[in-house]
């Protein structure tokens, strides 16, 4: 089992890697080899009977996946992405780095009859807006309102058109938010759904930039990677006329993740958290969907979280607590 | 007023350029220049008081747009395309043609700070498949199954992306099966719906190869153009959070086809036609949505044919009877 991974050094790509050589195997074989992509050389761990490659690459560069794909992967995980603030400054670099890399990505699998080769994408919510309905399911329309979610939009039909013509077996798979995130906040609008856990579970203070009656869409960086990993193993034989859906977030308020804060780690923690309205993550998270009816992801046997709870004691082990 | 058409030569192209030059103007103003585009020159009219110039062009060859652009059209017609059996049969032609040429024509007009030109693409029922509800409306998603309803979503999504950043001004319309197509049946799946009415109006006989009970979403050829007219029109203001969407066919029966037919033109009309099913085609035709609740072309001024009878009147009276 050959396992290649563009976007290696993100933390998915990282949680990603820590979980496969946890496994060992992938599809009931065991993984002897990684080929690890991104655009500084990502870190390779050891691990025993694993023979781990890293790449330095710009994948907008000709040739960029040629030795990655010389290498035949069983299993190709695309992460790589320019992100969505980086894409909506930049539509160049967004339509290089998002979509024609995988389309890149697409062709170097064809040219070299990678038929059986299972791609595995990561779509987003970003991808979806316009005039939605109270609850989406599979069947409502992609009409993304950024630059980052056409892109992504636009490499779910060439994904799915490949893999219907049989000359790749792709799968795109759309994340929730994915809280908790570990690290220190950054520029995402949806920064602040990590920070107001993460920081006053570290004992920090945190900005709750939004109403607590704002409801979110959500799933713990644990189910995403476990989402990958079965991402590989579904058949292609099961996923239906179209390669890409939502995964089965949960949907939760701002307030119910506060009192889940007080009840796991006390009111001193709530204390932590101040409350500043900043009108403009407001306007952009508001206007993310929250309810899906997440029935094909459901039926191909994806799992989301049981509850908040579950998230929030997650990140207290994963964070060794 | 500057009217620019890729696809000129084609039976819409041909139509539009006909409905343009009797009209005269466009938007309120008077139409002095027309610039047409296809791979072998389109034939110009004569037209008093209107430059009409005629280009030859391999629309996939590099600068191909830049003459066209240079003139700084206020409205592209882009109708252009690679159709769908050859779209199927050659993946990176209809790529090159259907997506990569649309892309080049886009970055063209962001290049010329073309922002105020109306681009208006045709798309086409083709680009919905999946697992559809009964009736599908704007917000029912495009699961194309077939490269060239693939390619047409991609350009849609790049199109609705262009115009938010606001760096052209574009507009798709997707069309219902066109019938009564004028001239010879031809390799389309959908040949036989404008056929057998077309043949036995002219005496010759037709073959049905589908069952009567089977429907169909369809538009006539002068409808269509008068959506294209109303597309250049409408103003961006009021086109919404996205910028295509299905057109207002009429949903109709075989069997109604044929009752139309018998009442305009007698039983002996109806007895030119035979009955051979073929199952290829039934497959194909059969897997088109036909039931649409098209809420934002109505919104908009679009209209549809009021009932099948007029679809045949026109065709009666535009061939000269």
């Amino acid at each position: 089992m050959h396992i290649a991974i563009t976007g290696a050094a993100g933390f998915l790509g990282h949680r990603l890697i820590q979980r496969l050589l946890e496994r060992g195997e992938l599809r009931g074989e065991p993984i002897r080899r990684l080929t690890l992509i991104d655009q500084l050389e990502a870190g390779a761990p050891e691990a025993a009977g694993v023979e781990i490659v890293s790449q330095a690459r710009d994948i907008t560069a000709p040739g960029a996946f040629d030795a990655m794909l010389d290498g035949r992967p069983d299993v190709i995980y695309h992460l790589a992405a320019v992100v969505s603030s980086a894409a909506e400054a930049d539509l160049e670099l967004g339509l290089a780095v998002n979509f024609d890399a995988t389309r890149a990505l697409l062709e170097g699998c064809r040219s070299r009859g990678l038929s059986a080769t299972r791609l595995v994408m990561a779509s987003s919510v970003a991808a979806y807006g316009g005039e939605l309905p109270e609850t989406l399911d599979d069947m409502t329309a992609l009409q993304p309102q950024n630059s980052y979610g056409t892109q992504k939009a636009m490499c779910e039909l060439l994904i799915n058109d490949y893999s219907r013509r049989g000359l790749v077996d792709g799968l795109v798979l759309r994340l929730p938010t994915i809280v908790i995130r570990p690290g220190r906040p950054n520029a995402a609008a949806s920064s602040f759904a990590s920070s107001i856990l993460r920081e006053p579970l570290n004992g920090e203070e945190a900005i709750c930039p939004v109403p607590t009656d704002l409801d979110l869409f959500v799933m713990s960086p644990r189910k995403v990677v476990e989402a990958l990993v079965h991402g590989a193993e579904v058949p292609g034989e099961v996923l239906g006329s179209f390669r890409a859906f939502m995964l089965p977030g949960i949907t939760v308020s701002v307030a119910e993740m506060l009192e889940t804060l007080r009840e796991l780690a006390g009111q001193a923690a709530v204390k932590r958290i101040r409350h500043e309205p900043d009108a403009r993550i407001q306007a952009i998270v508001g206007s993310w969907p929250t309810r899906f009816n997440t029935r094909r992801a459901d039926r191909l046997g994806f799992e989301g979280d049981r509850d908040f709870q579950e998230i929030v004691e997650a990140f207290l082990v994963d964070s060794g607590r």
